[in-house]
């Protein structure tokens, strides 16, 4: 009975509502910019960074810094398993909007 | 457009998953015993002890002490606001899920 609840498939690495938000828009698109995460999520760089490594810790995201023109940019892109760990967590909120309708 | 993204309408004292978890289960009935949300959720006492007292103190839940026979039983009830809050958080993750589907 206790893996039925669908709040016992969320993975707190995943479900944090900032890393929630920076996945969801990465897997948006083959790479996102630094700046652009920030803004769409509402966070101080020091906050980003700090998500941000626990996502690339974890092999969810990847960070590649380079320049835009003489700019210093830093690039963010979703892993395979990123991808898979966001699909997880996904389903896992289906079921609990589900479950909370039904 | 700071505000656009789903995850910002998430709430920390409702998003984190057991406590998610928790108000979901409350919102099915007029009160849930603590044993049967441990199970349910498979948290030790201490945990669940600890996500409740955020929840109360929160105004979201109430907490009533009481027998069941001789046996000491914790009793809890998710408020109006609790209601609503979770309502938000639903929301929000409804929201989310569209948006990663569409």
């Amino acid at each position: 009975m206790s893996d039925d609840h669908p709040t016992n498939g969320l993975d707190d690495v995943v479900h944090q509502k900032h890393r929630l938000g920076i996945l969801t828009i990465a897997a948006e698109s083959k790479r996102v910019e630094f700046g652009y995460l920030r803004e769409a999520l509402d966070l101080t760089a020091g906050n980003l960074s700090r998500h941000l490594t626990v996502l690339v810790d974890a092999g969810l995201l990847t960070m590649e810094k380079g320049y835009d023109g003489k700019r210093p940019r830093t690039w963010v892109g979703i892993t395979r398993s990123g991808r898979a760990a966001l699909h997880k967590e996904i389903s896992a909120l289906r079921a609990l909007v589900a479950r909370h309708d039904s």
